[in-house]
């Protein structure tokens, strides 16, 4: 139980690590509960309007910055829905109108990097926004055939199991404020989102990876609630959870976050029909995770026409999780 | 000399008509000066982005709304600069990047008036900006040999003289709360701006026309520093004037603004080798225009790589005949 009213109580500093949609839920949520909030966000998309974007403005892709800035701006609904809206005729079919807003801001401020910081202020965004790199970066996923696969789309599409990602280049840089945001923040969240297209991507980036190991922030991960077809497909939470251990170091999660609500029967047959499924909450694979994560199950189904986390239960679940990690690090 | 201290004075209430580049150094000057501003601007262009926006999308041309909402948002130089940034490659070749703001607004919100509204919003704009009217129109230049030009793109090109300029269809309503700007307004400025395409058009809705003959407020002309090739070649600042009056009515003017500073030498040659030129200050036409307006000269000219109005000088001028003519009225 806390002693002091929610009023009272500072403000943590939170760092979520993720991108793509998933990762806007879970932002709508926190930024309700903290004003110093900063979400890292993968660049590594390479397939649709992002790709486009990315072949004809070299320029980095602006898909899962424009769905965390949409998430985190103060602009109110309209704005979210304007940033989203996605053309259907002439010369800008399929481009969401967010993207072309960073294509705009980058070739008026001169850099991915510079135009990123202005749109933060253009849109009042409740915290920041920052890339996660501002390296031009693949995926290169590795097969127990030997084989790989490389690109952020096909990585998303193969369905032969992925023995380990990888970045090239290797050591391409975090970007400007990351690191000092993961290692002056009280909770870093990773997911939830896409575990090899947007979560791992962010992780495999050595600075990142090092702040995460130096950071004295309480970190949780959160696993979807759905598989996702080739990417994720038969995969438990334990197993989610697992990968991600794998590629950073035990002992890093200090908490798990597993939905056990229940998919409502409508949508788990249109999912199925994808090839996705609920993911199976495993708790003994959980309980026997390296470095002994708690592990926190709660119904978090939010479901409209598809399934999300529910942004108010998971933040609250999460800054709840912090709390407790905290009272037990001040008893030990 | 003013009793009260500028702090003091009732901020009066200014409607800006026209529309085009012209209309925005007019628009920044008068912001510094009252918060009761609102843009009453043209769309009847055909042409370039804004012509391919009619044509693809079915919507108003957004090209000179796009012109009035950057020079009157609060967001500072960087939200006009993207605002007017120029897309030079990929899918959105040409097109500026307010247009396509306006494009995605339209569809999101359903119309392209409310775009308008939301866009205000947005944009933080200091006073408003409006469509003349949300009917899709097109201009008819009648000449003196009885052939018709159709077309905002053709009739700002054609140099055959243009003995009466048309709206087709010729009863297009005003748009939301224009005729009601005017009504209420205590000085209505038209112009500057392209006579035949900017200005003209908007006194061409009738019920415009029969909103400035009723309102109370003072109105002024303010004549373009250079004449256009095509459009308003070899006219002098009273044919301009003329051309105005013949279109709305006799006394309807109580001021016309003429620039009477000179153009710097190395401009007059590059405007000369566009075929435009200085516009000639003819007094005595000026001092025997119908309606007997009052004729203000003073050095007007702001160049850069461009001729323009001096934005404070304009409004400081327009605001002081505002002034003048409500203290000789309340004399008479």
């Amino acid at each position: 139980m806390a002693i002091f009213p929610r009023l009272f109580r500072r403000s943590p500093a939170v760092v979520a690590i993720g991108g793509g949609t998933g990762a806007s839920g879970l932002l709508r949520g926190l930024k309700e509960h903290t004003d110093k909030l900063t979400a890292v966000v993968t660049v590594a998309d390479d397939g649709g309007s992002s790709g486009r974007f990315r072949k004809e403005f070299g320029m980095l892709p602006p898909g899962d910055i424009r769905n965390c800035l949409a998430a985190m701006s103060d602009g109110g609904a309209a704005l979210e829905k304007l940033f989203q809206y996605r053309f259907e005729e002439g010369d800008f079919k399929g481009h969401p109108f967010g993207n072309i807003f960073l294509a705009a801001l980058t070739r008026v401020t001169g850099s991915f990097d510079a135009a990123v910081r202005e749109a933060n202020a253009i849109l009042s965004v409740r915290g920041r926004v920052l890339p996660a790199t501002t390296a031009k970066v693949s995926l290169v996923a590795e097969h127990a055939d030997g084989t790989k696969t490389t690109g952020e789309t096909l990585v998303g599409k193969v369905t032969k199991p992925v023995v380990r990602l990888g970045l090239r280049p290797e050591d391409a840089p975090a970007g400007a404020d990351v690191v000092e945001a993961i290692e002056s923040a009280d909770l870093v969240l990773l997911g939830p989102g896409s575990l090899y297209t947007s979560v791992l991507p962010n992780l495999l980036i050595r600075d990142i990876r090092a702040a995460l190991e130096r950071t004295e922030a309480v970190v949780g991960y959160i696993c979807n609630i759905m598989t996702q077809p080739g990417e994720t497909q038969g995969f438990t939470a334990g197993r989610h959870a697992q990968v991600v251990i794998d590629h950073t170091a035990p002992g890093l999660i200090d908490f798990v976050v597993v939905n056990t609500g229940k998919v409502p029967p409508r949508l788990e047959a249109a999912y199925a029909a994808e090839g996705a499924a609920p993911v199976v909450a495993d708790m003994d694979a959980l309980n026997a995770l390296p470095g002994g994560p708690r592990v926190l199950c709660a119904d978090l189904v939010y479901a409209d026409s598809v399934v999300r986390h529910h942004p108010g239960r998971l933040a609250e679940l999460c800054l709840e999780s912090y709390r407790e990690v905290g009272r037990e690090r001040a008893r030990a």
